[in-house]
């Protein structure tokens, strides 16, 4: 294996694929970066339990292939070699066994690479028709719902993010039992699916999407490819079924709160100054005249932060819940208006735009004693 | 205790006197800032085992005094309520006890203060003349020797910075026994002294100097107190001499490197690269052709880098070290040309700038098994 490529291209290229590398793993190999040098590309690979992420430099003015073969690097070695390489171009050159030189400017490294033999197969060929999505559209839909999954495996279906497509509309839910979010989009396809993809799988590939291009998706019974650009990505489906929220989602509301999404974020993150991880709750008290959001920690003190500019519809309501669940679910809200509605006392509410209901945020209330 | 005083005036006082809050300490008075409210100005101290900060905000546009009071505050929360609070002015009132009511625009906290007379006594009070620096002088002079002393207990002595005050000349000394950062400036003074402050309580000196001014130094035989702007620091001196180290200074060189900071800065961080905190040494091999710096690590591989623009005099030497020590050497040093100054093979060398001796890095090369 001998060739040179521009430094700046395969150091992004490496950076995407490095988030599919494990650094906990039983299997060496996968500790890795694995370099496939073909007569027209340069393919690069690494893998973890529930993703594979694969990126392609065709050769041209960027790449010149001199001799083809294949190593394993060390992920963590050759991204910050290349890294702080001082050239624009960098050769690797396989000089004795797997021992790889790689060389730029006045620096040369001799990185011991491992058999590419032992790397495990990974089936990256896909199967069947994609159904395609905007780039910038997918990464939205993973954002807006993938902070709302659980982070504790003792169920590990919640711990993704379930993905229903029917009647040509995609739904994606996060949930993790105490607090939703549920994302909904058109889509140009009649494709039917109900899957759930981990969340963490979902991350890697909205930070490996950079530019508005069209995804076409791959999904399979056991696991999804995602193609655009030069990456291939393969995340496997977390099994069971996930559980049929959307049912929970409150239709009717006897109390509305329309207020600027700013304004009552600010307003949190004032009384959430008297929380803590034991102590998470702030209390919400509206009336026609004003809110008040307002929280108490024994031993220190209290708060009470008062919102004029808003608009309150309904019968004095009272309401506890966790300050961070509140404020992530403003956080994927668009600025401007948003509207709280809530059904009643002690039932979940929702989080949604004013004008838009393709987004919707919900969250059970906390029990508190009265203070 | 009642007054309003400019949130960012107080923010930015909070901010300095906080750098001597303890939150690890026996006593929970110390836990919080003291509020002394005078009938001219505002005084705010913080204190632990060795430092003590106070800093004056007098009564002006700024600062209302409505009723003079004290209390103790705890300062992790009333630094965040200063900072989250969304108005210009905020007010300070105690309402029972010590329960202090602050508000600023449309928010209302009531934090729990203590008892001011469980707050150790401080004597901030200067006796005898002071010596005057240049406090960006200062703040120089701290920030070039304070990283070289020790990080570790075993030695409390080489915890602090080591000031030597003897024929209008100030020494300041860093080290932990394998480097050593030297640092000499003329002083207005022929005051005598050879005191060792703890480096924390420098860094915390440095931390607060913002702006050119003149401070006021008080040496006596347990503290040193430093008096500038608004603010008043006492930190207490580490007992016991400090070693005598200065003489283990070479002066006599057989081989010598001119070469830019950034070229080797940047060569540096190449090599370190392949090696960690087991093996943290890096190797330079000199001849009047080229200078090459390498590295090696058993099972991952090894670096070299070449550096041609540079000048060396004398026989060809290689020698080995810490390559954390080197790099924060140059880091002090001046942009520009430095020098390398070796008297012989696992011989202490120096560092420093080309055309000037004020400030002196040493090193203790590492003996290492040949590669």
């Amino acid at each position: 294996m001998n060739f040179k490529v521009n430094r700046i291209i395969l150091l992004n290229s490496l950076s995407k694929v490095s988030k599919a590398v494990s650094y906990k793993t039983p299997l060496p190999a996968l500790t890795g970066i694995k370099f496939d040098l073909y007569p027209t590309f340069l393919q690069l690979t690494a893998s973890e339990q529930n993703i594979a992420i694969q990126v392609k430099i065709e050769a041209d003015n960027n790449l010149e292939i001199i001799d083809t073969g294949s190593v394993v690097l060390s992920a963590k070695y050759i991204l910050e070699i290349i890294r702080k390489l001082d050239s624009d171009i960098v050769e690797f050159e396989i000089i004795d066994g797997f021992l790889t030189r790689i060389s730029g400017g006045n620096s040369e490294f001799n990185l011991n690479g491992t058999d590419p033999m032992d790397y495990p197969q990974i089936d990256l060929i896909p199967k069947g028709m994609p159904f395609i999505m905007d780039s910038i559209e997918l990464k939205e839909l993973i954002n807006d719902t993938r902070f709302a999954a659980s982070e504790k495996e003792n169920r590990p279906i919640l711990t993704g993010i379930n993905l229903i497509a029917k009647d040509n509309e995609l739904v994606a839910i996060g949930t993790n039992s105490y607090r939703l979010s549920k994302k909904s989009v058109k889509i140009d396809s009649d494709i039917t699916f109900d899957i759930t993809i981990p969340a963490k799988s979902l991350d890697d590939i909205s930070k490996i999407i950079e530019n508005q291009d069209n995804v076409n998706i791959y999904v399979s019974e056991r696991s999804v490819i995602f193609i655009f650009e030069n990456n291939i990505i393969l995340t496997r489906l977390i099994d069971g079924s996930f559980p049929d929220v959307s049912s929970l989602i409150p239709t009717q509301f006897a109390h509305e709160l329309t207020i600027d999404s700013s304004l009552i974020s600010n307003s949190i993150s004032r009384v959430s100054l008297l929380t803590n991880e034991q102590n998470n709750v702030i209390k919400l008290d509206m009336n026609n005249d004003r809110v008040i959001l307002s929280s108490f920690m024994q031993e220190i003190g209290s708060v009470e932060d008062t919102i004029t500019e808003c608009f309150y519809k309904g019968e004095p309501l009272s309401i506890t819940f966790d300050n961070k669940y509140i404020s992530d679910a403003i956080k994927v809200l668009d600025k401007g208006k948003i509207k709280l509605c809530f059904p009643g006392e002690m039932r979940p509410f929702i989080l949604k735009m004013a004008e838009d209901d393709s987004l919707i945020e919900l969250i059970l209330p906390v029990r508190t004693h009265s203070y």
